[in-house]
């Protein structure tokens, strides 16, 4: 349907995928604009991880790989775009994968389970409770999952539950193409980056670093530095765009 | 549902708008992630409209009263957004209003056909022909129609369509948050503002400006220097945000 040789193929392939899923119920509308919001800051990037998102995605996996009970929070976004990667993550970094919504049905969790197990992810499920400070959906997860976790990774957060866990103690690992976000400047540590190009990366440093590596990217994560590094490179491009 | 005072409540309003009228068909699952792209980049303006797009405006409005045959392209997006705003830029400017899709079903032409004329757009139908050299849908339009024009404005386009029109001699009226993207930068002109803010611009400036008015801002025009002031703008925001 999308002719090969459209200049944005690959950008109209991913769009079309999100569409079916959305018409399938695994992505919610809303879910559709953040999309194309993301789309815009990855122009910005030009759709490539810059240079401080793979150092980003290295201090992530030392944070994954240190922690005592981490865990991966999935939404329909990601699951539509990266249950493989998650699947593929979760292996190398032990982490539980659980789902976290906004829009909560049981219907629409039981879905994206289903995507996340067909991709290969041993998904977390069980009885959910609203255990999280959060006047939404999003407060639902489960006691032994989210709730005891000591490290969260959440892609393609778009809401206030960053900050919520935050404060509860929890280290927060956010990928964002937005560095501007919320979710982008309280989270411990944000991933400026793509979520099917970041999550790879930090798959492949769980197996990567060593010890010393890991402990030496946890003291020394400078979230504000990395979210400063992706604004320069975002400005830099918009600069030079028309030269 | 969505509070008055909540900040971004126009912006709210506007999504649950798109997504009704993307359940009802008029607005395909594609048009709600453009729409997502298009925040991104309003934000990264202020979400108001700068000064070059003051005079984008103005230039195309004397494109508009100088042409032979002016068409105005209405999309899926721009039918839900602003069918009132075509309707009033149409009085003022001769324009015919005439729909070209991307995702093109008889049905989808028909549903929003009927959206303009509810908001008192004339809309130029009839048998359409597939007569642009593109191998996509947007290919169909009237021969009596765009494919005849001198000037179409086309408002929140998203493919490869607007290299093709100037490539066949047509002066090219794009209406583009994004200054970086290929409608943009091969356009005649392009302005850089949400589309429910900038059609009403150049509707008052199809009243305002006399002949010699509109021959001046034809001959001087310079896409280039407006994209330019389009990007320093998004720059000077986009550098600052963190300080």
């Amino acid at each position: 349907m999308i002719p090969r040789d459209h200049p944005r193929y690959r950008s109209l392939v991913t769009r079309e995928h999100l569409a079916e899923c959305a018409r399938s119920g695994v992505v919610s509308w809303e879910g559709l604009i953040s999309h194309g919001r993301g789309e815009a800051f990855d122009y910005l990037l030009g759709e490539k991880t810059c240079d401080s998102a793979h150092r980003a995605a290295r201090t992530a996996a030392a944070l994954l790989r240190t922690a005592r009970h981490p865990v991966i929070s999935v939404n329909g976004n990601t699951a539509a775009l990266a249950a493989r990667e998650i699947a593929l993550l979760q292996k190398a970094s032990g982490a539980l994968v659980e789902v976290n919504l906004f829009h909560r049905t049981q219907e629409r969790v039981a879905q994206i389970e289903t995507v996340l197990r067909d991709a290969g992810a041993d998904v977390f499920s069980g009885e959910a409770e609203r255990l999280l400070p959060l006047s939404h959906d999003r407060a639902w997860c489960r006691r032994e999952g989210m709730y005891s976790a000591d490290v969260v990774l959440v892609p393609l957060e778009d809401g206030d539950r960053c900050g919520v866990l935050v404060e509860m103690g929890k280290k927060v690992i956010a990928i964002d193409l937005n560095p501007l976000s919320r979710t982008a400047r309280t989270a411990t540590l944000t991933i400026v980056d793509e979520v099917t190009r970041a999550l790879p990366l930090i798959a492949a440093a769980c197996t990567a670093l060593t010890d010393g590596e890991c402990r030496d990217l946890v003291t020394t994560l400078d979230n504000r530095a990395f979210l400063r590094d992706a604004q320069d490179e975002m400005t830099r491009r918009l600069t030079h765009a028309l030269d």
